[in-house]
């Protein structure tokens, strides 16, 4: 175990040593002690401390203030850890997902705190605990509901793997149960049951026609899903069953509403017995406004709709403009050999020191 | 534990006798001996022990043999274990399915084995274990594949309950997959992947539009099915999933084979993949031959079609005529409240009276 994270070593390395720390969802508190403890060596950052989240802030009296958001913890390591270098890649738990977008959060405090940057806005860093399990232990979740006025910020930037791309907003997703019954019956006496499987080939079909949109939100174009992502019946291989159950997950464009989706996932099986089991709301890009707009400029390249329901939106709920950024790979998030190359974190700093410096 | 079997007493009590005896599948050593101790004492009865199957022959030189089979065991008790008589009914684990069977068989060994009746056949008493368990255990499987000759007789008379109705030859049974593929993706990103369960749509059509067939068969009119028994798909809430398996049970009339009925499942769902999981022949009633006829007609009424597949068509495929026949009411079988109506006992008692004198 280390007993100081030295944030003034160049991401990479930071990088590394955030992973040499296991921090798998629940047993956080090691690492957000040495966060804090690290944080509280720059006298310019008010360092906080709220369970397992740890906050700072500068009070730089600026107009506008920017949060620096990515969590803790990772799933559970498979031996994993320590971390290693190979070539230009830096492989371990949480490589990707997201132990470098937290070395970039704190190398920016590094540079605010020692000074070296002087950061055109104010800053909020949010590093919070348990994004990899349910969401109703989510450290960020917590926090908006208990202590909304933290994340009362003019942009938030969640450190999420990007691969050093711009991603705008987040889907929706809606997840529903679609239960059709029927009467149980010997299957040697099928003619006295009514089949439920059977009844769920109107749904299935009504599922295979549909035609997503594609709906384009500030610029960036969302591309919609409708998907049985699970279907159960049956009582036994004798049984005539009297029951099945769809279950759809619906994901959809940041200009619909939880409530719209709903009823347009209601409107789809209209007659059929619908029970929504689980939403989230889409986020917004927020590319229309200056500061996402700025912050888009200073990383270059196409800004891109995030697939994929995130913790930008947890910020997107309260009304502010939120953007995932970060220079871990998302499709190696939670693989066995998840890694980050280490160009990309040292891109994803210059980055955010042009936008901070701008 | 009784140590002594009367079978000189009243079949209510003699079943009532051996439903106190416990013989979950597996455990049915100790009433096996009572039941072979019991028939030891009538030395016109050939008696054998065979595993845990019991039998006994007449040897009086009739033209033809009558086997009269039944089971043993009982699916597990669930505190109905000893019996209980309440009002004509005799309550507890296998009262209907089939303990009453076996004592109107004891019942017939008695009369027999005592003189009392002259049986105008031949008698051959088959008492079997593991019948309510994988089939590859049943004792009277067991006897048809090693000692076919003990099935060899001229009508069988299975006494599984039929509320003493006769019940000619069965239905066959085959069970098979039909499996849909596709490619799991991120239900965010649902245009990566192809929908396996979508995919089940066409095959829930046919099942849904499938008519099944009514075949006159000796007389007697079996109708068919076929039924999804059960479906499954799905890797997790977010992801699109590569596989969904509609598992069908298709129920066919005695007028086709196996191989028949195999086909007949394929061409149905032609260009599926349809892979056979188990499936069992269907019996033939035999109900145009003079012995099962002369049965038919001491019992009196209209016999019926079996519809559900039972160990008759084991002698069926041994080329025997084999009938269901019993005092037990088959809709009570595996129920907790199992129970016989007293009177059904000595009705099929006095039926095979009849039968066996005339």
């Amino acid at each position: 175990m280390r007993h100081v994270l030295e944030l003034s070593q160049d991401g990479g390395a930071l990088t590394a040593a955030l992973i040499d720390v296991e921090s798998v969802s629940g047993n956080e508190a090691h690492l957000a002690d040495l966060v804090e403890a690290a944080l509280r060596r720059y006298p310019a950052l008010g360092v906080e401390r709220d369970g397992n989240v740890v906050l700072a802030r500068t009070s730089l009296g600026r107009a506008q203030r920017v949060a620096l958001a990515g969590h803790l913890d990772t799933v559970p390591t498979a031996g994993d850890v320590p971390s290693r270098v190979d070539g230009g890649r830096l492989l371990g738990c949480g490589a990707s997902d997201m132990k470098s977008g937290v070395a970039v959060q704190l190398r920016m405090a590094h540079l605010v705190g020692s000074g070296a940057l002087d950061p055109g806005t104010d800053l909020t860093w949010v590093f919070y605990d348990c994004e990899e399990v349910e969401a109703d232990r989510n450290g960020l979740g917590r926090l908006a509901r208990e202590r909304p006025d933290v994340l009362a910020v003019d942009l938030a930037i969640v450190l999420e793997g990007t691969s050093c791309l711009v991603e705008g907003g987040c889907q929706g997703t809606l997840r529903a149960d679609v239960t059709l019954r029927g009467r149980r019956a010997h299957s040697a006496r099928s003619w006295l049951g009514e089949n439920a499987i059977h009844a769920a080939a109107p749904v299935l079909a009504i599922l295979a026609a549909y035609q997503p949109r594609s709906v384009e939100v500030e610029g960036l174009t969302y591309r919609e899903g409708l998907n049985a992502v699970g279907i159960n019946g049956g009582v036994a291989g004798n049984v005539v069953p009297d029951e099945c159950t769809v279950t759809v997950n619906h994901r959809f464009a940041p200009d619909r509403s939880e409530a719209e989706a709903e009823a347009h996932v209601r409107a789809v099986f209209a007659g059929f017995a619908v029970e929504i089991v689980d939403s989230a709301p889409a986020a917004r890009p927020g590319l229309d406004s200056p500061l996402p707009k700025a912050f888009a400029a200073a990383v270059g390249g196409q800004p891109q709709p995030k697939f994929g329901w995130t913790d930008v939106a947890r910020f997107a709920q309260l009304g502010v403009p939120a953007l995932n950024y970060g220079p871990g790979d998302p499709n190696l998030a939670h693989k066995p050999e998840e890694y980050v190359e280490l160009a990309h974190i040292a891109e994803a700093e210059a980055a955010l020191v042009r936008f901070l410096a701008g």
